[in-house]
């Protein structure tokens, strides 16, 4: 390989949703929250082959329930509008209007089909839209290419995030580079009544909707599903792509001699903001990443793997930095996989705690430095009931959760 | 009904695994925790119909292993043994061993055949039992009837336990008293590496092993099996009861006119030390229940219910007395169950804060103050998709909570 050559998959430092050719964006603030801002918008400028996915609650918010029916028309897309500080869910009836409202206005502003846009809320749940502020927003809204539009749009999506989260990611297909660019908001359902977790995706590949949808499925699966601040999962969850060819590739689908790289890429980017949003959980002051192998298969090895970053007593382990390995045990024990304690190995970091099912001798101080000392602790555990890999994210649990989370609204 | 008649199933303050014809029990200091009782054992002076049930865990410790060895030969026990402060769990050859030696002990002193003793352990997990500390215990415990020495039993088996937990029910069998007693520990897994839940049940009723077995089974599922403290599941849970016939009644089963009275008084009388574990939760400063009517069964009602108290955020709601129903809606949505949002009711006490799935006006103040001021916080919710009823009980999330488990061994 030449010095010269490029990585077929690499992360972008500074890239953004407007890395892709073809995209705009813009944030301005329409007075939902005090000062900051709170209402976006992702422009594509040609019709966009989009996928999408969606919480699994039973109490779909109304802007989701609008975006489905804009995908099932054909998959494309042009627009993407997002507000934040309310969440237009369990609003009933008078939500789901506002949601339609919201996207003939959208629709209107950019003269583009209604069914070429998709509406996202997050906030405050049971609490309807402004809908003369949101009026205002549709037709005050402006998008550029430029850097800080995106940033605009970054910071317009977000609720009681602490920071920005964006991600960019190239791959060779045919190649050429095709881009893949993204910005996520929240942390599980992290915050009182705060609708949680949006991911919003643009690419300048060559991909339909169909093949777009599983590759988009495939990379949520291991990312954005495999993060839990607490276990929540909110009423507004949602995570779009929007591919609009720009970069001119042959087709992707399975038979493309680059499809491994461009679904590795799209799975990177995924991944990458799922890590940003778990490290940037309330109260957090680390992220934890687990890896599971030798499960039974990839499912179980997920199950677990979420199952122990998932724990209280895990969580609260790590934040007091505690090597206490009986606490992944316990998180193991009563995951819905079957798995054979007897040859199970845990690592904390570098150092074997658990092996065959027996207690390790190990420098408990130099471990407990290791969780002191790190923002990102890793724990490992090797089964040996099969092939199965995978990983999931999380951060600690600290007073500032309970904090934060009890004292909202009182 | 004259007023001298009796009621039919009805909780008797004061009572314990004592009250039951038949049963002795002690509880000593044997050096496994510092100066606090830490080895117990209850006998019954006449062989007993047997019945227990085990943790999920994949990690099942030890002393579960024996016990559970002890059954099958016939589902006969006469004494049970309980050591807190090591759990013997993760322990491998040596821990099998140590609680093999454990029950010959006991069998030897009470001269028993071995497998009419039980095992049973909790406390710290991956530490093997000092066996000349356990030796020790086995060959000086003594077992009275008096009431002091089910107190000493109920202390013994206590680790991080704030209060003894004892119940009683009386049940009217053939026109006789029949009486139920019960010791329980823990809080689920709320210690780090603290081997969790245990109860301990003594009955006078004539009942077959097979018989009880059954109905043990269903007393758990409503009672054990829906609290929560953190959703965690110990090596070491384990209920156990003991039948020893003496009340002399015609051989219970459910063919037998009283069989409900009977089934009702276990149930209860589980019920009654489940919420006494939940309310000792670590850190915690209120009760939660959590009732469900209107599902599609008793099953959903049972995981709907027991996702709402197991939620972080309703925890952390009901620390912070905020009438939040988002969060209750929020815990509901992501369980493994059908629901119809639009027909969904939920309760705050005695105020209806959500109806068909819309927010409802309502005095904050005065739910707030409900919350605030009660130490048994009730939340109810009505489906209109079936008839089934559940309930599950949990406590508030607090920063104690966090403070013992982060900093147990730093």
């Amino acid at each position: 390989m030449s010095v010269m050559e490029k990585k077929e998959v690499q992360k972008v430092a500074g890239g953004s949703i407007l890395s892709p050719e073809g995209f705009k964006a813009g944030g301005i603030h329409i007075g939902l929250r005090y000062e900051k801002k709170d209402f976006g918008v992702i422009y594509s400028e040609t019709p966009a082959q989009s996928a999408a996915v969606y919480t699994k609650s039973h109490f779909q918010a109304a802007p989701l329930k609008v975006t489905q029916e804009s995908m099932a028309a054909g998959g494309i897309l042009q627009a993407v509008v997002c507000n934040s500080a309310i969440a237009n869910a369990c609003t009933g009836e008078q939500g789901l209007k506002d949601a339609l409202k919201t996207r003939e206005l959208v629709a209107a502003r950019f003269r583009l089909p209604e069914e070429y846009v998709a509406v996202a809320s997050t906030g405050v749940i049971g609490e309807c839209l402004p809908m003369e502020k949101m009026e205002h927003g549709c037709s005050e809204i402006a998008v550029h290419s430029d850097y800080n539009s995106a940033k605009s749009f970054q910071k317009a999506i977000l609720t009681t995030d602490t920071v920005e989260k964006a991600s960019c990611v190239e791959v060779v297909i045919d190649g050429n580079t095709v881009t893949i660019g993204g910005a996520a908001k929240g942390s599980g359902m992290i915050h009182p009544n705060m609708g949680t977790m949006l991911g919003f995706i643009t690419t300048d590949a060559n991909i339909s909707s169909p093949v777009l949808q599983s590759a988009l499925k495939k990379a949520v699966n291991t990312s954005f599903n495999q993060i839990t601040v607490d276990g929540e999962t909110s009423t507004n969850d949602m995570v779009i792509v929007m591919a609009n060819g720009r970069a001119e590739n042959k087709p992707l689908n399975e038979n493309h001699p680059d499809w491994v790289h461009f679904q590795e890429g799209l799975t990177l980017l995924c991944e990458d903001l799922a890590k940003q949003i778990a490290r940037d959980g309330e109260g957090a002051t680390k992220l934890i990443e687990v890896g599971v192998k030798g499960a039974n298969s990839t499912e179980d090895a997920n199950i677990i793997a979420k199952k122990i970053v998932g724990s209280n007593l895990v969580k609260t382990a790590i934040y007091g930095a505690d090597p206490n390995w009986g606490r992944i045990v316990g998180a193991m024990g009563h995951s819905d996989v079957t798995l054979e304690p007897e040859t199970c190995d845990i690592y904390i970091g570098a150092e074997l705690v658990f092996s065959n099912g027996t207690p390790q001798a190990f420098n408990e101080q130099s471990v407990s430095e290791y969780m002191n000392n790190e923002e990102h602790v890793v724990i490992n555990v090797l089964l040996q009931d099969g092939v199965g890999e995978g990983k999931a994210w999380g951060c600690d649990l600290t007073y500032d959760y309970v904090k934060i989370n009890a004292s909202y609204r009182t």
